[in-house]
């Protein structure tokens, strides 16, 4: 293709209402692609989204069906699960994470989007004066929105500046006035692919302890780190998690990329024993029931929407039972990612890109979902506005709260070995660009 | 059966910390009930639970499994909703409603409760001053509730004294400070069946219009006001609707009854044009994104669920289509309730019961999937202490925020010949006992 001009990007962005392009969001960005689409007559390579991009897994299709002609749609689900729901859950969460949650403190959300939702309100309302969530940035921007629509303070620090070490006194920092009732993060990390050591989530659960603070985990990309081999039921080495060090936790597993099934809206929270039957005086009087899981269930999540798909539950239990008993290695299926990350990798450090998050301590990062990508030092901003006029769409660092200058890249929609070629094509018209036109770079 | 004793009725209440049975929620009565039904060794008549009784429609299952096969599960759905679905949903209002909702203005939710939990949210954050919602009373006990973990102020009158010309002067009596936001109710009324008159709405709209209050008409009983004829599409009569009488209003739909799909937790939220393109300065300062609509779905829904299962969007499209194009008669369906409501009135007034609610005006109520019954001027408390002895289990009308003395009768799970003659002996024992006990009622 042709660079498209910089002055019909600038119409195309007017058109969109988009003044800053560093914060427009996935949704924003996805819509001007569309239209440059549409103007150039190319189409884009588009690493914004953060879609599965592979098949779904049969066990949950074939599952679902079967409840279904069972005659499961007319009966509500009930709002903690059903019961082989949770058995499966609790047997999976043990396979594969190594820790023990019991049935009883596993609930089936509609995706851990609800699950996330539904345990920020409620840990923002266990105490007269904790209204502030801990977030690691880059994050989740979605995360970042809940806090805003809940009304409450969000406290975040760029994880890139705060590994090992310096990790426990910049959360010391943030919980000492012991306004913060929960921390939010995902491990592996969106978007930076950063995986925190034990040693961090030691510092993370020990810190939650002192503070009373509460973990909220999110494992979308369980078992992702493909460093190692997580694929073995019940064989170490585990998915690391905050569980191990503190009893204030609740994990949230998704559906969606780990089984490929974004589509039917269906996660977990599993929530530690000791906090599910921990009894608070403000819960009781708000809402006549003390404990954190019995209101989580009965008081949030049921009045959000009655529960989750029953159907949806019926397929996610299969699919982890199948995990479980060894029939299906869903761990194989997600390498597909890596594979893809690497390869693409490869191609950006070829035109002179190199990754921003690039490290795990002394560790290479591992290839996955996500990685983090820079250009001798342009700007995000500016790094964003010329890959889209070469046909390059994907959201700036700076929309996912980092403090870094880059792009996150997500692989899923590389799917064919022409994506490759022409993400090669498409760099190399970047690369002429910057040349060309004498873009500064702070090299 | 012989009555279960005080002492033993007693016994169980304490077990289950219920200390005012006129309070307890549904979930505890049926607890009540399963574990009475442990002690006696007797099969209860089951008149709380709310649940639709009827098969699925099979138009929803075959969609749905269709839809499963063709891969759907891979991919997010669209917050906004699939195409199909926001089509025939606005031809489905058309057709059964009678009013003109444009395909945009249509978004399906996790079930009518993710509608009204996150309308509650947005209209309460659309103006620094206005956190009060009107709650026509009585009501569905979840409706309450979501207005308390929101930390909204509940207003709410009892309709049973303000019908017809009474309504407006009470209802601007509670908007007349401006600080109402919205305002919610079912129509037909859950548990009262009373049906609003197209006067009572017309007055309702006016006042929405004139306090800028939004309508928030929860239609979970479409059609179901059985004594006129509401199952030919685009022919009238229609449904009755505030739609008509203003433009500050959502209506919430749900599958869960009218087509029985309880268990997949889907229905819709459709927005008046003129709201939904409305913009707040205060939703433009706090998401960035100025009208109620674009945040409805991008901000609200968005990181509350990322939208509804796919598959039963797919379902719920297909069974809107079926019913507009004359396919399937889902109000023939529904009309199977009726008849169980007539047959079961029946038989409480032999045994001396009658109506609490029991005219909308001057017109006897439908019959439908719910009424509400009293016993002799016995209150509400002791009518369902006394029947629970005698194996029947329902919810008092206090727990619905009525101040009438009574219970409200749900007929679901009437289903066979024998649940019928079943209610009748029971009811017989439960006149024995008030006879023989000597328990006081008014007359």
């Amino acid at each position: 293709m042709k660079a498209i001009s910089k002055a019909n990007l600038d119409e195309v962005l007017r058109g969109m209402n988009i003044s800053d392009i560093s914060k427009a969001t996935i949704r924003q960005c996805v819509n001007t692609a569309q239209e440059l689409e549409r103007v150039s007559g190319e189409s884009f390579i588009h690493l914004e989204f953060g879609v599965p991009g592979i098949k779904a897994s049969q066990f949950g299709v074939d599952m679902q069906k079967l409840a279904l002609d069972a005659g499961i749609a007319a009966v509500y689900p009930p709002t903690a699960g059903i019961p082989e729901f949770k058995w499966n859950a609790s047997a999976f969460i043990k396979a594969f994470v190594g820790i023990d949650i019991f049935p009883d403190c596993v609930v089936p959300t509609v995706g851990s989007m609800q699950g996330c939702f539904n345990l920020l309100m409620e840990c923002s309302q266990l105490h007269e004066d904790r209204k502030a969530v801990i977030y690691i940035s880059p994050g989740f921007p979605s995360h970042f929105l809940q806090a805003k629509i809940l009304g409450l303070e969000a406290r975040t620090f760029d994880i890139y500046d705060y590994r090992g070490d310096k990790l426990g006194p910049k959360l010391e920092e943030l919980m000492a006035d012991g306004k913060v009732c929960a921390m939010v993060y995902s491990n592996p990390n969106n978007p930076a692919w950063v995986n925190l050591t034990e040693g961090e989530l030691k510092t993370i659960g020990e810190l939650c302890t002192k503070y009373d603070v509460i973990a909220l985990e999110d494992m979308a990309y369980l078992c992702m780190d493909f460093r190692s081999d997580r694929s073995k039921p019940f064989r170490p080495p585990f998915q690391p998690t905050v569980a191990r060090y503190t009893d204030n936790y609740a994990i949230m597993i998704s559906a969606s990329k780990i089984f490929s099934y974004a589509g039917e809206r269906v996660g977990l929270v599993a929530i530690s024993q000791k906090l599910f039957h921990r009894e608070y005086p403000k819960l009781k009087e708000r809402y006549g029931l003390a404990s954190f899981g019995d209101n989580f269930i009965l008081t949030y999540i049921y009045v959000n929407t009655s529960g989750c798909s029953r159907s949806a539950q019926n397929a996610m239990s299969e699919m982890m039972e199948a995990s479980v008993s060894g029939k299906y290695d869903f761990v194989a299926e997600m390498r597909e990612y890596a594979r893809r990350a690497h390869r693409s990798k490869e191609i950006f450090f070829s035109h002179g890109f190199s990754l921003v998050y690039d490290k795990d301590l002394d560790q290479d990062l591992s290839d996955g979902f996500f990685y983090t990508i820079g250009y001798k030092g342009l700007k995000g901003s500016e790094l964003l506005y010329n890959l889209l006029r070469c046909g390059v769409c994907a959201i700036t660092l700076t929309a996912t709260r980092s403090e870094q200058q880059g792009i996150r890249v997500c692989v899923s929609m590389l799917n064919k070995d022409e994506d490759f070629i022409k993400l090669d094509e498409r760099l190399g018209l970047f690369e002429g660009l910057i040349a060309e036109e004498g873009i500064t770079t702070a090299e």
